[in-house]
């Protein structure tokens, strides 16, 4: 594994964005995201993704130049077009909008329909929190996992982000509606393991711990069950509803041609009613009563969500950003 | 099993909560909606649950007078104080408000926190949908789950409703974050039966089905295992944070004390742009697509979050609500 400096690597990515007719701005803003992300250690939707992302630039999935458009407007909720730009920047520029909408209304909400996949779900969580509200979001994606009952994926993994504010670094939860991501399961075949508990079914239906065995059914396991499964399809219709735009059921099954996707991004205020002493002493303590609970499995630690983030964040700002040396390749002849 | 008339049960609750210092219109109210529960197939929080909520006023954890203030407000904001009175009128009134905010500002927000158990968590979503509007709303709960990794309950099992408007009935996933509550745990072992699935850990911090093993351990599963703990953790801390009221590991930890619970209420309105044709087919769209999505076991349907409820609507409501004897006289009494 190569260590590459932060920099270096926001340079590098935001030549090639800037060759396939990304804006100097938008070429910096769209490497940066991509670099943060291998930062805070998700390598799944970093560098390691940004060869995909070209790809659906250069196949014209995503439209380099297209920048969002604001549709309808109505107090503390707006309807954006997504224009089919890419789906980092959109989705940064609907966030940033909700955090404006909830500075002003308390609560802020913005739809964006006729985008593409926002990358690393959490991004968006971090701004919000980071700003100092409470963020909210969620996206559709292609059809990826089959909904209970049901033997065909009709539904999606739909990420959802909940992130809150704190002053010793945001508690953000990034969750996808599938109990494993495909990446997870290639990861664990790859290592010769067994999954720590059921993934998903063989293809006899049975439920199975085999990584192997659900790549081959394509019947990963929704986050528990049924309720993953229901909170799936209401996630894709509000999404949909919201922004006049495509379910899930509509959106093209192949990571390369998926396109015109659904998003919503919420903001609530903590700070709405002016200065709120007691608000950081308060998710402080549910903190702490994480931290003070004994735990399963001598050794063992309970955290709270995003708890790790912060310091992979210190770890790879200081060593430089882990990538490997063929994907790092691949990207400098790009 | 009874079967009584709607009217007739409603009529008998609420002279018990008169009986105890409810006023005219909120005892009719908050009989009307154990009625409901009831009538809507959610037998453990309906007409059975009745007992239990009256034992929680004799012993003045629920104040039968007490109405909600409006301690702060902006814009699409409020934060509430439910004065610890009966948590379904709380709930209510605050959902209603919600309704009201997301009317005029496209979304709205209500926290409410000093409340007490909402009783049956979808009512409130099908109050918004059922108005129109998406609603979205959550409370937290005595510890009751162990979060991951943990051995001790020190997380509520919080309950997450997400309601979608349809024309043809609302789309409404109640689900708490808990894969199986302990009436659940009960039923199954009543029956001698293992559960479908893992549904937490026995005494030796092994995954089991067996539902005895896990009410002697006190260690169910949160729903997607990391995932669903994550998603408890992030609703308490919202809650609290908004409401400036109890987070879970502040409540007392039994059911027949816990009070100064702290809940959300939010709406997002569809219509808020005008009239939008296209909505309905949108969310129809999805339902169809789950429709036809061939089913995993022969005979088996894939269906919505809340499908079954207005068919167990229609035909308790044909019927008469079913009673059982025991719990009935017990309330004749009362």
């Amino acid at each position: 594994m190569n260590r590459i400096p932060f920099d270096t690597v926001q340079n590098v990515l935001a030549a090639v964005l800037r060759k396939l007719g990304f804006a100097e701005d938008r070429a910096e803003t769209c490497a940066r995201l991509f670099a943060e992300t291998t930062r805070d250690g998700v390598y799944t939707h970093g560098i390691n993704r940004f060869p995909r992302f070209i790809e659906t630039i250069k196949n014209g999935r995503v439209d380099a130049r297209a920048e969002p458009e604001t549709v309808a407007r109505c107090g503390a909720l707006e309807r954006w077009d997504g224009r089919r730009g890419p789906g980092n920047l959109n989705a940064l520029a609907a966030m940033g909008r909700a955090i404006e909408l909830g500075r002003e209304h308390g609560v802020g909400c913005v739809s964006l329909g006729n985008s593409n996949h926002w990358m690393r779900a959490g991004t968006y969580g971090w701004q919000a929190a980071e700003a100092g509200l409470v963020g909210i979001c969620w996206t559709n994606t292609m059809p990826n996992l089959p909904p209970w009952g049901g033997a065909e994926r009709t539904i999606g993994n739909n990420p959802l982000v909940i992130a809150v504010p704190r002053a010793a670094g945001p508690v953000v939860l990034d969750m996808a509606m599938s109990q494993f991501s495909y990446g997870t399961l290639e990861s664990y075949k790859k290592r010769g393991e067994l999954l720590p508990v059921d993934g998903g079914f063989d293809s006899d239906g049975n439920l199975t711990r085999d990584p192997e065995a659900i790549e081959k059914s394509w019947r990963p396991l929704p986050v528990g069950y049924w309720k993953g499964s229901g909170l799936s399809v209401v996630l894709d219709m509000i999404a949909a509803l919201m922004a006049l735009g495509q379910a899930t059921h509509q959106i093209a099954d192949d990571p390369v041609k998926e396109t015109g996707v659904s998003q919503m991004f919420l903001t609530i205020n903590p700070a709405a009613f002016g200065p709120a002493p007691r608000a950081d002493e308060i998710v402080e303590g549910v903190v702490a009563s994480l931290h003070n609970c004994p735990p399963l499995k001598p050794g063992g630690k309970v955290r709270y969500p995003g708890e790790q983030t912060l310091r992979m964040r210190e770890e790879n700002t200081k060593l430089g950003l882990p990538v490997e040396p063929a994907v790092w390749e691949l990207i400098l002849a790009m």
